[in-house]
């Protein structure tokens, strides 16, 4: 089980020696976990010279701890809690590079602020601190079997609780009441918590992809859009379905449903490994588009997820690479029609190769356009 | 209404313009938010030399947006809306400045990253960028009435959420249903959301200040120890009770429950406008300490609450400075017996003159000893 911890930091040493640096210091709090398994918040992982040393902040509370809380963690970490309960984790683990001899330790400069990195530079001034980029962010794309399973249960929790708020009583209900229900389904289905915040929104807030529930109450002949995604071991999916409240959607209604639904399809199918990012998106994007609607757009229509639920890759126009087997990814695209609301459709799929059936759909909720 | 923020504005100004600076730029959000009321996520706030500028991330969704979500707004500051979506409103900042003719502009070092930092000197080399410090914060720690309105406001939610909760059958419910439930009932009665996550622990958990709620279900006998607070408006406050489970709380538990109410009372009553921050914590710390439980204390006993629930002052053995009027702080000693479980208690407060009444109590819940 924790092998896969030192595995992973092995490749991340790979690359450090490869740019010519012997010690590294990981301080993203995603970053840190994938590379060392459950850490309390604030820890930094120093990886080399010598060995590896998870360096955690006091633990607040004063108990005799080891730092360790939730996840699986790695018996071959040393776990260094600090001696002093203001001290800075990044600056201890600088002063510990200086002292065992490294001549440079790249550092999350993307994560890192000026002043912490100063505090650092000042501890160990003869340490040259170089950039270590986003070395780590990349390694976690493609994701192990035992990710995607996690990623497999927060999606059957995600549906579980969508499936049950279908069956409620919806009109007169809150936006925000709604999102809070839909909040505790998750944890009662076994959620860690919610991926993000979950959005659910009515009538001319609808298909707005990160509306913010309000006190707006659903409404015959609304639209409702909502998105939400459970949070488990760490893992984090996202799923967003559009429906229309009573009887009979107007005609409107549908013809924007189908549309979205047509290039919702397009983005799940464009999904092989050796698609490049940016054809993903366009092949969402340009259906909306050739029917009027490409100034409103999003910049994206699909995201990675995994330990973050905004990860690399970003599906939109620009985005350069290209799609491997095995990365979760989602596929959201939406309309918004100021003043009277949109649709947005949105799964998680992960990218697998044709001959294994092409991309697994983790979010299975009909996308049918259910009246309820 | 919009005043309050241009004189806030104009004090910030005065300070930069003390120590040689005539532009600054904050980034971090709650700074933003207090010098332009409501702005949406990732905004920053130019100051000078010319007009002031709310720079804000172009709309996700693509709408039509002036930029402004909820909160007070200002009508008397430009809202610059990014024309790119892939932009950085603090690089955007940078240029601005650079191409107006400043000289130095002063940032949040302790806020922005190597790498944005790096990118603003990149577009404008030759604007001198100085370092704001924590300018901004140290002009928050003073509150007005309006503020410290919505802070009573948000402590009342707090209370009658908690008060609902200790009607209901407690037995058998785990740690993390009962946080849910606290969080829904926040909602329920206005306020924005949960101030931080709320904290229920149980049994051998309690008095952890900052528990993460699990599975672990209440029993007779048991400790119950809750943390909670709303946000209304912004404004964030805390409170924290512990209550035991059953008929008759046992000998130890009367015992530990007086001790801490002993010290959470002396944090209280050394509450005076120019009291020293570390005098307020030794207050409740020293009864504590001469109990034997000075090695297990967590750092603080109490520290400055607004709009974020953790802010200056610290209240803490080492911590410089002395209270002023109108800061609100709380008050929250606590013990835990590892294996056993403890006594957390934790109060909102605002400090006021004696010939004022002394301290403002915010968080009015009994602090009793309840067997529920």
């Amino acid at each position: 089980m924790s092998d896969v911890y030192a595995v992973r930091r092995g490749q991340l040493r790979d690359r450090c020696a490869a740019v010519g640096s012997a010690a590294a210091l990981v301080s993203r709090p995603a970053n840190v976990r994938y590379l060392a398994g459950g850490a309390p918040p604030g820890a930094v992982l120093l990886l080399g010279p010598g060995e590896d040393v998870l360096l955690c902040p006091r633990d607040p509370a004063g108990d005799p701890s080891d730092g360790r809380t939730d996840g699986r963690t790695d018996d071959q970490l040393r776990v260094s809690p600090l001696p002093d309960s203001d001290g800075d984790p990044v600056v201890a683990a600088a002063a510990l590079a200086g002292s065992s001899g490294a001549e440079s330790l790249a550092v999350e400069e993307h994560h890192l602020t000026v002043s912490r990195h100063r505090a650092m530079g000042s501890v160990a001034p003869r340490l040259r601190l170089a950039d270590l980029g986003a070395t780590v962010e990349q390694l976690r794309v493609v994701k192990d079997e035992e990710e995607i399973a996690c990623l497999r249960i927060a999606a059957e929790i995600t549906d579980q609780a969508l499936g049950e708020l279908l069956e409620s009583i919806l009109v007169g209900r809150t936006e925000r009441h709604l999102a809070l229900e839909l909040e505790r389904r998750l944890v009662d289905h076994g959620a860690d918590g919610p991926a993000f915040a979950t959005s659910v929104a009515t009538g001319p807030n609808s298909g707005q992809g990160r509306h913010r529930p309000s006190d707006r109450r659903v409404e015959e002949g609304d639209f409702l859009s909502v998105c939400l995604g459970a949070n488990y071991r760490g893992y984090r999916c996202e799923i967003g379905r559009t429906f229309v409240i009573g009887t009979t959607p107007a005609e409107w209604q549908i013809e924007l449903y189908d549309l979205v639904f047509a290039a919702q399809r397009a983005g799940r199918e464009a999904l092989v490994p050796g698609a490049a990012y940016r054809d993903v998106d366009r092949a969402a994007r340009h259906i909306l588009d050739s029917a009027g609607h490409g100034r409103s757009l999003a910049p994206w229509t699909g995201h990675g997820v995994g330990l973050e639920i905004d990860e690399d890759p970003q599906l939109t126009p620009a985005a350069m690479g290209k799609l491997d087997a095995c990365v979760p990814v989602t596929v959201e695209p939406g309309v918004h029609l100021p003043g009277r609301g949109g649709v947005r459709i949105d799964d998680t799929l992960v990218v697998r190769p044709e001959a294994d059936g092409g991309p697994e759909l983790l979010t299975i909720t009909t996308k049918e356009l259910l009246a309820l």
